[in-house]
């Protein structure tokens, strides 16, 4: 079990190799890099002042690009995971 | 498949020979400048405090001006992209 | 088109010369100083955490004065133009 | 015409021959001193998360103290006044 | 008249013989010490996102202690008095 | 009469001797170290921007943790006293 | 008695052989490490500014991860204890 609170997000670092296939390449240049990973477990949202919980776009299983810095590592079963707010999440490249 | 989350934008390039088209020149100056792209991918807005979804003001296709070192590169199936959030880009200047 | 987004407004910076027709002249003193100039093109203004939109208070021709290092300049069409958010602007001088 | 935008307020500076008129005299310290000022114009006043207009507590002809520090000087049809924010206007201390 | 404007409150310095009968002494430390003062007038009180106007806690002739670096000093008809934000001010200790 | 304003409440500080007596020991490390105390007197709560007013969660009487450089030393009636922040308060340990 | 208040929570620290359990292994690099704990008191939640308060997504006996470098540590009745806000803990690994 490994359940993300709030807006976490638990994601799993795909390889350089399988950049290739789904058709992200990163630049040569000096600006932030994003990274592309696969997400392993959703938080319930973060809660508004309103009271409301925001649904989070993301969902178990979809390819993503996120902010080459953020997060925290942890090893879990053996996997290396990352943890991250869903607004270090860029952009979804696939299901 | 990029799909940008929330309030951000992906953008690609305007090269300097377009920019003559559209009538947009950069003045040369100590100013911070802006930068000219076209919108290729539109997130489903930011959520406000109150819970609801603010629609964004540009689509696919728009072509705008945006602050110049605002952003994440990625290149994807061969093309140069910038992520932004709405908030960076300044204008739109046709469609 | 130059559509500025949000409560983001276009403004043409106004000439010296022109300065004393509308009766503005800057001190010479060490305290930040304005500049005029006069507006060329409004967005839809800024949305509230309670989803409203803000109606602009500056419309298309009015001379206004604003703070002298805000903004972000581009040519557009040869004009020399500035985008400043409305907060930066400080008065109405005229319409 | 000088309309201020917003929550900002155009003031005429008091000077010290007056100041003793009003019995304001300001102490000979190292702490930060406010500067006495005449209401020239206000602005519509500030707007709130909820939409709502917040109604300037000072009126045009109001003598009021301020903070020395703040506002953006300009000179206009031969007056040197000062733009500030109601937030740097202290106390009113007449009519 | 000295009127403070919104969660302002103008305070008259207590002296030190004065705070011996009220019973405050303040401690040779080196944390922030308060002071002891009294209120001579009350602003109307800060303005929430909701549109509501918050009560001020302090009323005149109240005796109360206060952050001791915070306000801005003024002398007023001879009085030498200092005006607060009604957060600057820290406990009631009489009427 | 000691009231503290708004989310402020007053402290008297614990002795070293009573911490053991309710079992608190602080450990040698280099963080941050809480210190004990007891609650003299609260304040009415913060006021949210709702309006609404946050009762507090301590009372008079309460034994609490709290973050060691936190508050402003007083001395009232002999007593050496702290006001804090309701939010400086760590836990409850007793009443 | 050790009630924490808000949204603060209290997490006993768990030991390295017992990481193994659970399946989480810190790796070796140059971000930032999370810790293991076990929470131990859970405080009412944070007060939204709508009134409303959120209940905390962890509860007694739970199994967590969280920022090495959060909270503030107290010895109570002989147990190492560290307080912390809910927001610093990132994930459920297990009841």
């Amino acid at each position: 079990m490994l359940k993300p609170l709030g807006d976490r997000v638990v994601i799993e670092l795909v390889e350089t190799e399988e950049k290739t296939a789904s058709g992200i390449v990163l630049p040569d240049s000096a600006k932030e890099k994003p990274q592309e990973g696969k997400v392993v477990a959703v938080g319930n949202g973060r809660v508004l002042d309103s009271g409301e919980r925001v649904a989070p776009e993301v969902a178990e299983g979809d390819r993503i690009i996120f902010s080459k810095y953020a997060g925290t590592e942890v090893k879990y079963e053996g996997r290396e995971l990352l943890i991250l707010r869903e607004s270090d999440i860029l952009a979804v490249t696939g299901q």
